[in-house]
């Protein structure tokens, strides 16, 4: 089926027709195919706040196009037969991409309701900015990465991160009675999700009011520190320590930190809670040469714009990753050997690959070795890494030894 | 008492306490005090859409500050002791204030939760707005202000517009069974608020959804044509209008006619309804000095940064007002021998003033002899004319003068 948002008529007409409305109220927004227009279109659909790039000028991202990249080959993850990086493009739904080599644009392309100039939700890309902006206050000295979670949020005591350390949210290896699968309904996700202000809420609702109040009710099951469990209100914990240390919005930390350093192209958003809480575990928006900004910067040891914007050394510990072992349980079968650090996702490949990663196929996927940063936004039907993997990663792969190759 | 909202704590803390916080779903956004600091926060109360400026450079607003303003003395309509300039800022609650001399920056000053990049809702001065883009698309030959409004809209035949002419909705002379009197807690205003989502919507609301199912449902009473009356719901049928006539979403108009034309200094966002209409009656948010820009492009006879923006005759005309026979009957004693054209407030004094409106105070007021523009955000706790103009207008005359007998 073509679900491109514009020629399906998402939201088209003055009021579009029923059966094309996408709302937030009804749920839509958040069902394919609708998603593959809301996710442009995030901040017509819930509060948000602004993440301001300041009075600077913009970054020059210089352009070489690369007309040799469509026809790059790689075999998916479980297929024998391989698939084109075009190709590969259409089976996962992508409304844009941007690939710099050696800091220049070769590649850049934008479908359905996305183009240059408008911000697509990041989702779970967000927990790398704030991630890394946690690491750059503990090399300042501002955050103690091996003090307790309790010690900045008191608040959080009593709750399952009242006995974790802030390098256990870092790494999200805290022990949680929360899921986060998608396909299951009764899944705490969704509970999380209408504290937040992310979904609807039903008549009557009586739940928690905001993602700070979900946070305090969280109930501990096991040990912190034994493995890796991937859950968003790790984040959450994380920006309330950010807020705490530092005194500001997580929308004003994000733009004296990144924003306003990298010469970005345009503000960027973040969305909010009921209560004005911006969501640190998914609710950035940016346009796609923004975010391919943020990955140069990383890849180039923290450095943008003559400035070190990002300490190396907060870098060097991202790109060295985790104890895989840690990683392993956690049953992620298109990512073997890969671990999770400081909400950065490392492959321990060859290349020394690594990835900020966020559901139905946002991803900044930084090859050191190639010299290459891919910023990709998509709405795949699939939530999850097993519908996006198996014709991303490998495809990654593919185009930095093919760069390497024709360097 | 002191209002000042950042003295007063509004949103601050991480979260902020229970009685700190403003929201939508509680009605305090729109509560003074509270209102001092959602005037300057609305998207982070409510969805919105960009209006972009564009790549183009910034136009630079040369300055030259004018420290004798302050000291400018006036009488308050009604009162018989003088007040300053600077005494007035205080008395409106005003929350900045920009104002021109000849193009050049002879004042400015922000207050509370404003500053010089944040953006302000507009409020009812978002009218003048859209009804300049109408006029414009009139005077192109693509808007027939005679027509009936069915003639655009067939989907209004029914409605009190069915029969009313585009000229009759552009200087409020429709007769339309609706009230828009703030102290009226039955008044139709609220009605459409919650239809609009500018009011959260009680428990098991089976009201109208949007702003245009709501427009189809208002019922005529008397005789269009006959005498003005303000009522915010003409503003939205020119937004449906608008967007009909240009299949082009209202914040795109705005961009592709003003903001991308006067060299903004930032994009302006406006709100929207749940299903994605933006609210041409008032949800405009602009920084202060984007606002001063458009003040100054209509005294510059539709002139911006060499460029024709608004046809001379489309201004001359709105210059020009109505017929004050009209306007009397409705009762504005702040206002006497004004006259409202094309969603502007003409004064029909020796100066030749003119204004754009917005409840709390909001205001641009272009001074043709003088040559002075005076945008300014206020959020004062009296919505109506009753509260703002005795210490308005005849300040914003008294500095005309001022400028005029210094020059």
């Amino acid at each position: 089926m073509d679900t491109d948002p514009i020629r399906m008529g998402w939201m088209m007409g003055s009021p579009p027709p029923p059966d094309k409305l996408v709302r937030f109220a009804d749920g839509s927004m958040s069902r394919f195919p609708q998603n593959r227009w809301a996710n442009s279109n995030y901040r017509a659909l819930v509060p948000t706040k602004a993440v301001a790039r300041g009075p600077g000028p913009v970054a020059a991202l210089p352009r070489s196009d690369r007309d040799d990249l469509d026809a790059v080959t790689f075999t998916p993850i479980g297929a024998t037969a391989p698939m084109t990086w075009a190709d590969a493009l259409w089976a996962n739904y992508t409304d844009g991409i941007v690939v710099l080599h050696k800091g220049n644009i070769v590649y850049e392309r934008y479908f359905g309701a996305l183009d240059a100039d408008t911000p697509h939700i990041a989702f779970s890309v967000t927990k790398s900015f704030f991630s890394t902006i946690a690491a750059c206050l503990a090399h300042e000295g501002l955050l103690d990465d091996k003090a307790l979670v309790s010690h900045y949020v008191p608040e959080l005591k009593a709750s399952a991160f009242g006995d974790a350390t802030v390098r256990q949210v870092l790494d999200m290896t805290t022990a949680l009675q929360y899921s986060e699968v998608y396909t299951d309904p009764k899944a705490e996700i969704w509970s999380y999700s209408r504290a937040g202000n992310l979904m609807a809420r039903p008549a009557g609702y009586e739940g928690p009011e905001s993602f700070y109040e979900y946070l305090q009710s969280v109930k501990k099951l096991g040990t912190h520190g034994e493995s890796f469990s991937y859950k968003t209100i790790n984040t959450d914990v994380l920006g309330w320590i950010i807020q705490r240390i530092t005194g500001l919005s997580l929308a004003e930390n994000l733009s004296r930190r990144i924003w306003s350093r990298l010469g970005m192209e345009h503000d960027a958003y973040i969305t909010v809670d009921t209560t004005g809480t911006e969501f640190a575990g998914g609710g950035l928006n940016t346009t796609l040469r923004d975010l391919a900004r943020f990955g140069e910067m990383m890849r180039n040891d923290g450095q943008a714009q003559g400035q070190q914007v990002v300490p190396k050394a907060v870098v060097d510990d991202i790109r060295r990753g985790a104890d895989p072992a840690k990683f392993t349980p956690a049953g992620y079968v298109t990512l073997p050997g890969w671990s999770y650090r400081t909400m950065w996702w490392v492959s321990h490949n060859p290349h020394g690959a690594y990835m900020a990663r966020g559901i139905h196929g946002q991803a900044i996927y930084i090859d050191p070795k190639a010299e290459m940063v891919v910023a990709r936004y998509a709405s795949h039907h699939i939530a999850g890494n097993m519908g996006i993997d198996p014709q991303s990663i490998p495809a990654y792969h593919a185009l930095a030894k093919h760069l390497l190759a024709t360097d």
